[in-house]
């Protein structure tokens, strides 16, 4: 194969990946689509969603400054603006996660996929790094990944992990967990170190009860899947550690995606990497 | 403190390894030290050898090439040359290293402190690198090394895992292993990546039985350390890897240095590493 022909195939995985997103937004968007993004428009970055009034966001943020880890921020939008520009082409954040959750001080009240009539003028959105975006990497790597071999959402769990508290936020870690070999679990910190914008090398492997997880057939948020008996458990901090800390700080309203349900941006996950 | 100490202490540091390594040789050479190397000489990278005549040094380059991780090349001297002048001062290999196992058709045949008799004009020496390189790097980061802490050599094992045959030479691996807490584990995988020259990044952890380990109490080199039950094992290749393929091989004669008790050089570990 000619260098030209290979570059040529690359342009058009990424503008593959770019028509996929866009059209997962549409889909998204106009209610025909509320399944997990885990391995769609591979390449791409995806997003952890929340959504707060502005007189809580204040507090978010730092909130996000001290847990880096868990909460590696990709955009912050302006009070009362809907279109996230940076993030990719007509993104509108009130219709385009194919489901929200909504908390109303504190409890989850609400599951839709239109959040426009909860809409006011000072809610900022704010978007977290995904594991997803380097699962990619991983199966490039010939890694394969359960969760997505199963076509389930991947295993989330609720830990005893400390996060760093702002005046208002705080709780413990939720971590997503994918089982490896172990010679693919150490490939897989090797290879997600170089992604601090999705969370970066795991937090912990091998031993879920030293983190607080008694049951790993049993996770909180997405799906079980199998863990044979040659692998090993490797656990990334999730952006679904936020819902925990909305559910301490209780305000009045907060907005999030439904677990394993992002917004997928238009943003290549190489572009956020380092090294 | 000024930025001018600080380099100021930084070199001292080097300079005082330098110092150690040299002295350290010298009481090797005049039969004063016969002890395991690791934990001296802080920052200067240490050796594995392996000594033969040049009618087999040939092919055991070739195995070399081929198994770069369990035998990562420093050095290979001209057929006769006992010094290692690219290596550090005054190094000869005939007297240098605190212990010298001799094979004869790949048998164990003598222990001894000093090779000068059993030397003669084509005999070539392999410097590979060695694990006890990256010790350094992990204490710098905070992590504590079981082997280091209980002053005990590290723990040794035969495993399961093949290597990639020459001609004559060929096998399994030997690897090392050092127990950590999982996080301590996953910023290990991180920082060993960093020194390939040092074996690089660990070849598996936490199931002992997947490389053919039955009983991780009972090492085959080495000394056997405490793993807690919040510890995992990681396991990385190890330059002893060689003494099983001239077990193998059975070449009339093969001289490597003792298990753990390694030629202590004058270049900086840092100077060999990557990122």
């Amino acid at each position: 194969m000619l260098a030209g022909q290979n570059n040529t195939i690359a342009t058009n995985q990424h503008e593959a990946s770019l028509n996929q997103a866009r059209e997962l937004r549409q889909l998204a968007r106009n209610g025909s689509f509320n399944g997990s993004t885990s391995g769609f428009a591979s390449g791409l970055a995806q997003g952890n969603i929340v959504i707060l009034p502005k007189a809580w966001a204040d507090d978010f943020l730092v909130f996000c400054q001290r847990n880096p880890v868990a909460c590696p921020l990709l955009a912050v939008s302006a009070p009362g603006e809907p279109l996230l520009e940076t993030l990719g082409e007509d993104i509108d954040i009130r219709t385009d996660i194919p489901e929200y959750h909504v908390f109303r001080h504190g409890k989850l009240t609400e599951k839709t996929n239109d959040i426009r009539d909860l809409w006011w003028d000072d809610m900022v959105t704010f978007v977290l790094g995904c594991s997803f975006s380097f699962e990619d990497a991983l199966m490039r790597a010939g890694i394969s990944l359960r969760n997505i071999d199963c076509q389930s959402n991947v295993s989330m769990y609720r830990t005893n992990i400390p996060v760093e508290s702002s005046e208002h936020f705080g709780g413990t870690m939720v971590v997503s967990m994918r089982p490896f070999k172990p010679a693919d679990a150490i490939r897989a910190v090797q290879i997600t170190t170089r992604y601090p914008k999705s969370h970066g090398a795991p937090v912990h492997l091998g031993h879920p009860s030293m983190i607080g997880i008694d049951d790993i057939s049993a996770p909180d948020f997405g799906d079980a899947v199998p863990i044979h008996d040659d692998e090993i458990p490797v656990f990334w901090a999730c952006g679904v550690t936020p819902q925990v800390a909305i559910a301490n700080a209780k305000p009045p309203i907060a907005i999030t995606h439904a677990p394993g349900k992002m917004l997928v941006t238009d943003i290549a996950s190489e572009q956020l990497s380092v090294l």
